[in-house]
């Protein structure tokens, strides 16, 4: 299966993918899914948001047991986040055919649409559109980097844009969705452990810091008559990362607008955008809070003038603990494992599990990272690991819609 | 004189100046000088390259005594830096004819072209070419950010750019130079003198400062498994700051780049530019040693990989000190002054006067500025001050061509 999905969307200089939803290396990625699906007797359709099925059993009769992820990336990423999910998925229906196991509830596949937002910047669209977490409206109004909207993206690929929305009916026949995911961090790979269960997605935010100070020329003005952004935006930048490692949480500042952004001027302003992620929402509030405080002290002795605005938040994800409990008892007696309890284990990024969480019960496995690189050409699993997850998969899926 | 000058290529939006070379409202800026020039009864010419001279007396006699400055701006300039001297040339001419002197010499105003460098990067293009400074190839090769060329732009506006190149016969005719500009810093206000003379244009340079880390997820790498290029990037700001303090000097980043520039991603690549200056050669040779140690002790602890390229550097300009005596001289008696000797001060900016220096004997005024904010809205001079500015340039034009 990797050998035809390796070469779609990846570019020759970076090795990176650039699978972005609605371009053409999405509708062939889509056109692999279709014919790896067709390849088992599956049952394709594409729902009114553009994600994928491939169903074997009756989609109709509910308490349907689902399994995928998503193929698109982010800008260069790697050839793991998503892929692997709906590679697994595949390859543990044909790991269960391989035990001649039965089926008692329907099975379905899944490659949900959109769920990097590399395009259009918000991540999720195809879950978030079916969960109602997403208003018509406001999917409408999605434009890419040129201009185009999500709209007219997706009518250049054939989709109808006027179908999309929220679709409970779908979610209703849902018993259990399970998402197979390389590890974003390094986890399992210091508890040395080929697979993990999620317990929590962690609360996430990013904060837009608008340090305004005063243009002056950078040749000229004497230090003391300064009001330079960009002295306080360094030191937000430190004091964020201080504040972090105090607290155990993340906080990055990966993304900065300047003005006039000139060699020999003395900015006006510096935005910086903070990007923050904890276990739970005090520490999170903890942080983001010592952050302000800091960038204002700063601030305040520079002459610099701060706004601080929360641009997006998304409170903590918790898988429900009735599910996760079955895959531990499931996976536990399971040939793959290493004789000890499977790790539960929280991450700090988001995925289309965390948004049908709130619909549907909802669990993820995660496969060990070695480096926990991710989002990079450099992202890498193990192929023991990836077997060891696809069997897992398969264990989970059997205690699921076999019984 | 300032009323038709002043909406002249204003924006609305900042109430700053955007007088770009070759644009409309360069070209109006220039149909401004032409009126003022013919007005008078001057003899306007447009040099090979782009300067507009207005001469009274006979342009081929030799031993002129040139005045003047610039009229193009950076991006949301203010009203006085170039269109102060300009304005003073005539204002000087109108006082000298009031005292009814009678000229021994040719005088001739000019209006060098994009001093600023805002349209094509590079500053000082008309005199650089003038003086030879700058290549007739290298001068063709400048585009702005539209990708429009100097040659299409000068064409455009009715220049022919196969006309451009070295200018020596029409220098060797200049006797003297003096450009009178508003002061782009706070000397004068603390000294409290309207007016000064200038020693020296310091050395300055820009310096390319590229951290590179490794691009990964925000949300998921742990602190202690990043190799995140903001925080030594941040460092070195703040090290660049210190240095600069310990040492009397300047030491600016105002312009960065960031890879991949994501909310949620930790930077691959951190460029920032360091623009430094100090009063002599030493200081700055050791402020930017200094900075780019301290930059190179948080890459290596950090895990970062650090490149610094030199990407442009001009010594220190020292105005001949026969001519810059003479000025004292001759204001030293004059009406305008303080009874004290007029200061004589060193300057971080550059100038048209800075290169013609190295053909020609030139010298600058500088006029009080009360804040020393400079290419800024903000940008001002008292009304007072520039009468004695157009005084104190009458007193040294009447010593140098009327006696």
């Amino acid at each position: 299966m990797w050998a035809e999905l390796a070469p779609i969307g990846r570019h020759a200089g970076s090795g990176g993918y650039r699978r972005y939803a609605w371009t053409g290396a999405d509708g062939d990625c889509r056109e692999w899914f279709r014919a790896q699906a067709e390849a088992r007797g599956l049952a394709v359709e594409v729902d009114r948001n553009g994600n994928q099925w491939a169903w074997l059993g009756d989609p109709l009769a509910g308490d349907a047991v689902v399994t995928g992820s998503h193929l698109d990336s982010v800008p260069d990423g790697g050839a793991f986040d998503g892929p692997l999910g709906v590679v697994s998925s595949f390859a543990a229906l044909d790991e269960l055919r391989r035990r001649g196991v039965e089926f008692t509830k329907p099975l379905a596949i899944t490659n949900f649409g959109d769920e990097e937002g590399a395009r259009f910047g918000l991540a999720c669209v195809g879950s978030r559109l079916a969960a109602g977490q997403l208003t018509v409206e406001a999917a409408h109004r999605l434009r890419d980097a040129d201009g185009v909207t999500l709209p007219q993206a997706m009518a250049a690929a054939g989709h109808d844009p006027d179908a999309i929305g929220p679709d409970p009916e779908r979610l209703a026949r849902i018993g259990a969705f399970v998402e197979l995911h390389v590890e974003q961090g390094r986890a399992l790979d210091l508890t040395g452990d080929p697979v993990g269960i999620a317990s929590a997605i962690w609360p996430h935010g990013r904060w837009r810091f608008d340090f305004r100070g005063e243009a002056n020329h950078a040749g000229t003005t004497r230090l003391a008559d300064r009001r330079d952004p960009m002295l306080t935006y360094a030191e937000t930048v430190i004091a964020a990362r201080r504040e972090a490692e105090l607290a155990g949480a993340l906080a990055t500042f990966g993304k900065v607008a300047v003005e006039p952004n000139g060699v020999n001027a003395i900015p006006s302003l510096v935005r910086g955008w903070l990007d923050s992620r904890a276990a739970d929402q005090d520490t999170l509030d903890t942080v983001v809070a010592a952050v302000e405080r800091a960038a204002r002290e700063h601030a305040e002795r520079a002459g610099i003038d701060l706004d601080v605005v929360r641009e997006s938040f998304t409170p903590v994800v918790e898988f429900g603990h009735a599910l996760r409990d079955e895959l531990s008892t499931l996976l536990k007696g399971s040939a793959h494992g290493t004789g000890r309890p499977v790790p539960v284990l929280g991450t700090g990024a988001g995925h289309d599990a965390g948004i049908l969480s709130a619909s549907v019960p909802t669990a993820m496995l995660f496969v060990r990272n070695p480096t926990g690189i991710s989002h990079s050409p450099a992202e890498h699993a193990a192929e023991d690991d990836c077997v060891a997850g696809v069997i897992a998969l398969a264990d989970v899926l059997e205690g699921l819609a076999c019984r």
